[in-house]
């Protein structure tokens, strides 16, 4: 397996470091970033935290802005986090912010011409831990969290996953992307017009029916413009009483869709996240 | 005196807010970003910690990649990042990332076509913060800090003006710019070939004559690229034990110049300005 590092910088005693690589899920070579904790630094495995980005971003926005790093070398976690979709002049695209490259959404296109390269929720699922786990210090243990899109992608690959994953955590995640403009968009695209196939992708239908409970935290700004129209945490809290699901949902006042928001709280959710993994 | 809000985002409870002005010191519109506390919600004034970015930067990054919000809510103080230089199609500029437009190195240039607008000392030292003063709840008290371009100038502002700030820090500061090439091509351009008025702006040479003495924190990463051609903080050590000056320098191993190691050490350097002004 190709693996090329691009660019390595200190922080709290540990490592952020950006890669490059061939996926064969994707078709095409792909970013991601990691953040190795100091507790590595002598072979120490530690516990993986996924970061899933929204829409627009790269593997470099968490990493830069999300201040992170400081929790993740206090607890000992790593936090991986990928590119938002395929990438490349062979890659299909929109000229939509919300469709194609940059906005994967972490579902496995089914549909022409997204079909050849869309598949990240597979990526997600198997090759990049796969690639991890072979690569870095790591243990096993896994937990996933991610912003707007990202959030939609973690919530989803835990509930149907919950075998794989610690805990899930979200930031502004769109809570019932069926019901959504944006996830209408990109799953008519990727998945086709028949909807019985979008169910699947979709965080509050799979929480209202969920068996296994992988723990799970949300926080969601007030000030959000994005709130009413996209994202309904609502249906999150709905599900999570219709099925007993073990969701914390808190709504904070005065707080935007921004990474500002994130960095208020993140060091809330690496707590949470730490409380299931072994640290 | 103009001023428009072009953002606002809370954080910490408190709001990262961004504005443009007309800056009669600079002859153009010059932005800048504040970071409020929550302890201004009820109109308690608080210090204000004065940011000055390094090369390229503008009022951005320091707000967006230092992480700082956190510990500047914690300990309440504002924190206030002015752009880099004076910007705009009349202002002049050169094609190098290290003189013109992003580049103003703090300092009052002498020599056409700079001297029209580039009078960043100035500027930073007197308008900005009055307009701070007249605009936000805040008091009189300023401590100062920045990185590399930055660091110089926040060293220069305090050396010269102890009067006006009760601490400064820097992150990879400039420390002897008259013999490094950043600076002399800055000083060149924007002083003139004569060098007997470049000292007024080199950190160490003003170091080592000082009378009055504000307190002093400088970080240096030891896998600075920069370190030995254009950092030099060698020279601000031996100014430090010549003068008897309160200098403390550490060298960080490992570390190198981007803001994931400013991130790093930025609660260090904001309890450190703490210290000395009324929290």
């Amino acid at each position: 397996m190709s693996l090329e590092i691009t660019s390595a910088n200190k922080g709290f005693g540990g490592w952020t470091k950006h890669y490059i690589h061939q996926s064969s899920t994707l078709s095409c070579d792909m970013r991601f970033a990691i953040y190795l904790p100091p507790q590595t630094a002598n072979g120490q495995k530690v516990p993986v935290l996924y970061w899933l980005s929204g829409l627009t971003c790269t593997d470099e926005n968490f990493m830069q802005k999300a201040a992170a790093q400081r929790m993740a070398a206090e607890l000992g976690i790593a936090i991986v986090a990928p590119d938002t979709s395929p990438r490349g002049a062979d890659v299909a695209d929109d000229e939509g912010y919300d469709l194609g490259q940059g906005a994967g959404f972490y579902v496995n296109a089914t549909q022409a011409p997204w079909n050849r390269h869309y598949r990240m929720y597979d990526y997600v699922l198997n090759e990049l831990p796969d690639l991890i786990q072979e690569t870095f210090p790591v243990t096993a243990e896994r937990s996933i969290s991610g912003h707007s899109m990202g959030g939609h992608g973690a919530l989803v690959l835990a509930l149907r996953n919950p075998e794989r994953f610690r805990s899930v955590s979200a930031f502004s995640p769109i809570g019932n992307p069926v019901n959504a403009p944006w996830g209408q968009k990109a799953f008519t695209a990727y998945l086709g017009k028949d909807q019985s196939s979008w169910s699947d992708y979709d965080a509050s239908i799979l929480m209202r029916k969920a068996q296994g409970a992988v723990p799970a935290l949300v926080d969601q700004g007030e000030a959000d413009k994005f709130l009413v129209e996209q994202l309904q945490p609502e249906t999150l809290e709905t599900a999570s009483k219709t099925s007993g699901y073990p969701l914390t949902l808190n709504r904070r006042e005065g707080y935007d869709h921004s990474y500002y928001f994130i960095a208020s709280f993140i060091e809330d959710h690496l707590r949470f996240h730490a409380k299931h993994l072994s640290t």
